[in-house]
């Protein structure tokens, strides 16, 4: 295996070969996915980065990673400085950066089908300053010196059962056909993996723990389809299933198709879609208009069905979590069980449900300090025991057939100590504010986040990332379009107003760095509230997911009446659901972690 | 005087003779402001509406006046339905409504004197839909036709001295010169009325309720500066107030002094400069780069002498708000007591401070159902008597010469009712919610304003306005940019950071239409707060506005501890500060509205 500097002189002879000045290497897809495919690691393999987001720039002379402050300790121990500068985003860009250290006059390759038009648009504006020019490549530079990259997935697709997804999607393609006359336009590309995996009731195994395959489809006005994807991965139970309506293609087929819709009115999703589609269709004639994804809502709001499946999935992940959460109060006091024990440990209690067909994403096992680190993924390297005296987090979820699930439990190891309990209680305040939190609608994610944070602010503290995220149905764990955050820009969600059956994680969390870090997340459905007297149309959350939360850790006096309420409540529920898939030792411990405070 | 429907058949006469389809007359004068001088008021003269924010356009044979929510009803009342049809903003806008009204082929004409650049891009697109054009007019349409139009003020500015403005102009001019160094201009454009007269410490006298004088400016990157006001309206006083380093000109010179300003690079607020600025620069071959006015966050933090004003200025107001509302509870029981009459009264007993220049906008005086409308403005015909077990909300404000207010109060006329009294104290939470809210710095007023709003969310209840806006120093009672507003665009200020020294309103209310409407606000202060333990660098806020709020409306119960220390601190200053103001009969009022609850 070569080392990283081999591979980087490698990147820059390419640069020589094709008389370029530099190469912009995203951590993305074709389909702008948030976690990729190995074969779309190309960052990882050029630098050695392991994060879940970030660029490069290669330059002769220089060469830059940019990451955000997730990751600006990670990409410190992971890339070498010798050969690499780090660089903060949103501090810089790669457009900015660009600005200042393109060679002038110079030539700056891109790969068109890893970045968006705005992205393009905006660093071609950038270079043009330096007198710099923005290139397409016709292949990724990386790929033609990654000698052993794999090769994409070839795993067969699954039917998605209408008795789960709750709409056919030959009705779901009807409401796409509708939109399009609405909006006056032929076809919509459909580029997001998971808004494909939606609109055909189709499932994949090509990208780790989403499970999504790798497609392209385009849904036309008189609700057929054109779905390209490697035909070796359909089966028969899939043709069938696809049916008349839908035309299958091999997905190296999808650019000659757009280079056929000249004269058509095409709908792109702008944030979605890369460039190389508008280019494809700029250059085919057809007149490309820039509508967000619609699947984008529809799938964001859950049908009947899909909140059946979800309560099921909830209760069957939340045994597997009290279970897990009696193991670990058994066991871990002796000093003997670490983070990967633990995490494997939870993971064989979910396996034994056979609706399970995958985690939802890495689980975060930290203890101590480590769970203190935001996005901490365990190793070998970094594996330390859960020891007395320290606090031990872990966010995990499972991708059912009928529900994606993501909860994150923290727990103390022996005795906590008076700050820990303080901190936990401020964290678990403003669980409760969000959980309990009625709105009129059109409220927007960013209007409530703060009521999480209030009771941190209070004390001069605050934590450094969202407050919620929105939920798939056996699909993205991490799912737009709606957001608790403070983000206000309608890019990051923050403008999108919630709307009943959306469903949403409620995770306020505190982290002291080098010491422990605390989280309580929840998944929440949104809801009608009838209140008596109301003048609104109102809005609230319904909690979804079931496990104790710890009691040793909460100081009842902090609590108001309401809070406590809310505590002792949420636990007569949890004992109410979970308690009957459990037996013994586990139930019995069950019934005394749910007991009233 | 001529009729409503003379002025529009005049001005559709004026169309045919200048060969255009249309022309658009919106509410704003050549500095974008908010409230504008008598000569500006176009829409008022062409259409009777009196409404602080609307527009119009006519073409041939339609009509349209554009308004947002808080005028739906009153535009009704106040402009005929046989000439005019009434649209709603934002659901359209004039571009909107253009493109689906305007003749095909037609020119319609604007004043580009009264519209941001932004708007006329917008327009013209939405024209070019239609094969439309839109015109630039020499001279404005309706000033041609008005021939009684006033003129504009001639009123003499005033210095506005150093020990009340806390810093020199030319302190002001030299930090302007070094932001235009840094942003490599070469002067900048000044246009904001209220920017002009921080800019020079001066104060006019040309609009109604804002102490503002009507001015252009170009301050240069060596600190000197171009003043373009009527020379009849300075002094001798003023002149050397405003020394060497200030050349002055007539108004109307402004636009030929951009045309001398061909090869420099100017910057100019797109959001405050009209479009004739941009167009004159664009003409004479100079660099207009588009950057927000740089007063305008100098402007909103307050510095240390004009912080000291505004609690002087405090004081002297909560002192003729004590009296005002002792002398209600006295008078207003007998039922002879009217609107028009109460806000005469507050305003005389505000003239008794020397230090009153004007009040700082017209006082919102609503009894009973009158109350109910947000921006009510008493007059003759709508004027009403306090009465018996009806509530009176009363939202006034002065300009002293040390400092702007801004209160609102609702006090119980008799008996009030049980949701009366719940409605109040809910909105007496919000408010104290966002009074003692604490916050890390890079918090903006859009992450706090749902803080004032649970308590009514918790009822089914809201409210349709923003929490707060920004207050001058003895300047606009609406400044920008920070805002505490569920609103999250740049434009709105809901993208600022609060940061200390700024003023800020905090006004939750609540309005039963037809019945009555509940308001309580109070001027606070973004102050640093220190916090034992803190990890972050705190801000919270500093209420300066000192008066009882009303007893009677309070519901104990429904206040927790925290609350209610608030509010029995709250009035324990309010005695404090303005109990030493008062004498007699005033004082006892006072030590009982102010009695621990």
């Amino acid at each position: 295996m070569s080392s990283y500097a081999d591979r980087l002189a490698a990147l820059r002879e390419q640069l020589k070969s094709e008389h370029l000045d530099g190469f912009v290497v995203p951590l993305t897809d074709e389909h702008m996915s948030e976690y990729v495919g190995s074969y779309a690691q190309r960052l990882a393999w050029l630098t050695g980065f392991q994060g879940s987001a970030g660029s490069a720039v290669v330059l002769p002379q220089e060469a830059a990673i940019f990451v955000d402050g997730r990751y600006t300790l990670q990409v410190r121990q992971q890339v070498s400085a010798d050969e690499w500068s780090y660089q903060s985003v949103p501090e810089t860009s790669v457009a900015e950066w660009l600005k200042d250290h393109a060679p002038e006059g110079g030539r700056i390759g891109y790969d068109p089908w890893l970045h968006t038009r705005e992205w393009v648009k905006r660093a071609k504006e950038a270079l043009a300053s330096r007198g710099a020019e923005l290139v397409p490549v016709e292949r990724n530079l990386i790929d033609k010196i990654w000698a052993d990259r794999p090769e994409m997935s070839k795993a067969r697709l699954a039917v998605q059962p209408d008795e789960y997804a709750g709409k056919s999607s030959a009705e779901k393609r009807t409401d796409i056909a509708d939109w399009l006359g609405k909006q006056h336009a032929d076809a919509t590309v459909i580029s997001a993996l998971d808004s494909i995996a939606w609109t055909f009731n189709v499932r994949g195994e090509d990208v780790h723990r989403t499970p999504v395959a790798l497609a392209y489809a385009i849904v036309n006005s008189d609700g057929t389809a054109d779905l390209f994807v490697a035909s070796e991965k359909i089966g028969p139970d899939v043709r069938q299933h696809l049916g008349n309506g839908v035309r299958l293609h091999e997905r190296y087929e999808f650019e000659n198709a757009l280079s056929q819709l000249g004269g058509k009115t095409i709908a792109v999703d702008p944030e979605r879609a890369v460039s190389a589609i508008f280019d494809a269709l700029d250059k085919a004639g057809a007149k490309a208009v820039a509508l967000r994804d619609p699947t984008i809502l529809p799938k964001a709001i859950k049908n009947e069905v899909e909140i059946a499946g979800q309560r099921a999935s909830q209760v069957r992940d939340g045994a597997a979590i009290a279970r897990f959460l009696h193991w670990i109060d058994e066991e871990a006091p002796s000093g003997e069980v670490d983070e990967l024990t633990a995490s494997d440990k939870l993971e064989s209690f979910r396996r034994e449900a056979p609706e399970l067909r995958d985690l939802s994403f890495d689980s975060i096992s930290g203890s101590g300090p480590n769970g203190a680190i935001v996005h901490y993924k365990s190793s070998e390297k970094t594996n330390r025991k859960l020891q007395r005296g320290e606090l031990y987090l872990i966010d995990s979820g499972g991708q059912y057939v009928d529900g994606t699930t993501d909860i994150t439990r923290t727990v103390a190891i022996g005795e906590p100590t008076d700050e820990m309990r303080d901190r936990f209680t401020r964290v678990l305040k403003g669980h409760i504010a969000v959980a309990s939190a009625v709105f009129p609608k059109g409220t927007r994610g960013t209007q409530l986040d703060s009521f999480a944070r209030r009771p941190l602010w209070e004390a001069g503290l605050d934590y450094a990332h969202g407050t919620g995220h929105g939920v798939g149905s056996y699909l993205a764990v991490h799912e737009g379009p709606q957001r608790i955050s403070p983000a206000t820009s309608a890019q990051a969600g923050g403008d999108e107003p919630l709307q009943a059956g959306m469903l949403i994680s409620n995770e306020p969390g505190y982290y002291k760095s080098g010491e422990y870090g605390i989280r309580i997340e929840n998944l929440v459905l949104v809801v009608e509230k009838r209140i008596e007297g109301a003048e609104k149309e109102m809005l609230g959350f319904e909690t979804v997911t079931f496990a104790p939360i710890e009691r040793r850790l909460v100081v009842k006096d902090m609590l108001s009446a309401a809070e406590l309420d809310w505590l002792n409540d949420y636990h007569r529920q949890v004992l109410e659901k979970i308690g009957p898939k459990l037996s013994g030792a586990d139930r019995e411990w069950l019934e005394q972690a749910c007991a009233p405070i």
